[in-house]
């Protein structure tokens, strides 16, 4: 099967066997999304060679320890833990110490003919949301994730800075429980996008006439000036949510964290069943965030378009 | 009077006028303690130029507003609000917007003949809390001030990274609280103050065997690397408490924050009225945390001894 993979920081399309009989799911990929994590990976990060991919919708083609699943649209939480620790006997394998994680740590990703997962990470895709709406499932479980961290009052003041996929879906998700989300964003036809949805948008030169009135800041620019744009805006006793992932380490300047006592929380994934919902019931729409679909033939000319400013949510199909 | 001064990072003992007649209480400075802060400022950090020092104990000489006060022994909040914002209409003037701070920004220091402050700020000191116990209230508030800003449960897994005066008392505060504290340090000495007091100690080589077991780590070690011990200890959706002030930019590796889900919660002053009542009720001993006194006459001298590796506090006799 054809499959987009990362060796040693060079990505290329290659034809690798498919996923033998290993106790778990087998999916068919319909469609998969690139994240900047995958732009990441590219670049080195996490040290991950393998197929990359992690945001799919796909339909189960074998599954032997459920079923009721094979041929049903599924969605999957991309974090496949060892079943056994009491994290994962809770029902959350995020944090497993043995996890693997979809084509970020340890385990093939969804760029790729198939994929497979253990059966207790699918999840059923209703069939009023579409495969357009589906594919996102996993980044805006991150951004809806955000919640899990950080209580979101409706009258909190929340700024969010980066207007790319995961800054919109984060400011999206942030409007559903505040009503003075403020999307900080560069490009105008991104922030309009938040606009379409009731959401106030302001250019990064406008920044200092915000100084330091945030109850609480995501930062998901993706780029180390995020971080210090995040200070500037929030308040004392404030809190930064931290989802931007990426190559290399940041220069802080941290004495400002501990004399005006901030608060920097770090989030990484959501989980899947509440983003579903999400899209079931229309309360957060997707569908304008996709840039373009390509085949996957095509995956490393779609992960160069993915990396180009102004793009936003990218798609392969196989 | 005496006065030991900053000016352009650079420290000298002064002869400068009495403080005036502006509104304030009038404190003579029975002793003060050195705080690695002020090293700091010496080194640049804060863009301090005055009379360097915070940590005192005096007697009130002169308060117009409340003349209960004077003749009494006291120690004093070190940030002076305006008085007049909500912060400080609700008896909290640590954020302010315009405070000023003892010693460190806006207003002349301990490290004196005497001081002002607004009566407010001023805390009678019992009688049976000796004036050595007294000049550590406010470093004590300061450690004490961590469970205002983080909740430490008696199972909590605490560690304690640096055992320098703060990473002390940190140590001594936390275990008031958590049953499982462990300092990790450098100096044998140092941690033998830790262990008299039944808490754990391990040296900075054996940190590798406590890999992510820490549900709160208090980084107090005032040094750059005590972060990323601080990463290496702490658990997934665990916390880290930064207590340092330094000069300068540090560099993160980002990614663990979130790929962990860490939260990093600057911590700065605390209240002073606890601290006194942890003193008074001996649940906190400091006695054997002074390293040295000397005369403000040798206050260089001092800063100089009080800067070198094992020195732990270093008091001043005007």
């Amino acid at each position: 099967m054809k499959a987009l993979r990362v060796n040693d920081s060079r990505v290329r399309l290659a034809e690798i066997q498919m996923p033998g009989k290993i106790g778990e799911a087998l999916v068919r990929v319909i469609k998969s999304g690139i994240c900047n994590t995958d732009l990441e990976i590219a670049r080195g990060y996490a040290g991950f060679n393998g197929t990359i991919g992690h945001e799919f919708v796909g339909v189960v083609e074998n599954c032997e320890d459920a079923p009721d699943l094979v041929g049903k649209r599924v969605v999957g939480e991309i974090n496949a833990g060892c079943g056994e620790c009491a994290l994962c006997m809770a029902g959350d394998p995020r944090h497993c110490p043995t996890r693997t994680v979809l084509g970020i740590h340890g385990r093939d990703g969804a760029h790729a003919e198939y994929l497979t997962l253990p059966s207790r990470n699918l999840i059923s895709v209703p069939t009023d949301v579409s495969d357009e709406s589906a594919v996102f499932a996993e980044p805006l479980a991150a951004a809806y994730g955000i919640a899990e961290r950080v209580e979101l009052g409706s009258s909190d003041y929340v700024f969010v800075v980066g207007d790319g996929k995961l800054g919109l879906l984060a400011a999206f998700c942030a409007s559903l429980n505040s009503s003075r989300v403020v999307l900080v964003g560069r490009h105008r036809e991104k922030l309009a996008l938040a606009e379409s949805r009731g959401i106030e948008t302001i250019s990064e030169s406008e920044v200092g006439q915000f100084n330091k009135v945030a109850d609480i800041v995501i930062e998901a620019s993706g780029s180390e000036t995020g971080f210090t744009t995040a200070l500037d805006l929030v308040k004392p006793r404030g809190t930064i949510v931290l989802k931007s992932t990426f190559q290399g380490t940041s220069n802080w300047d941290v004495s400002r964290i501990v004399v005006n006592e901030i608060s920097v929380v770090g989030s990484r994934c959501g989980r899947l069943a509440p983003a579903i919902e999400l899209l079931a019931s229309k309360k957060v729409k997707v569908d304008d965030l996709i840039s373009k679909e390509f085949r996957l033939d095509d995956g490393v000319m779609a992960l160069g378009q993915a990396s180009e400013q102004g793009v936003l949510k990218v798609l392969l199909r196989p």
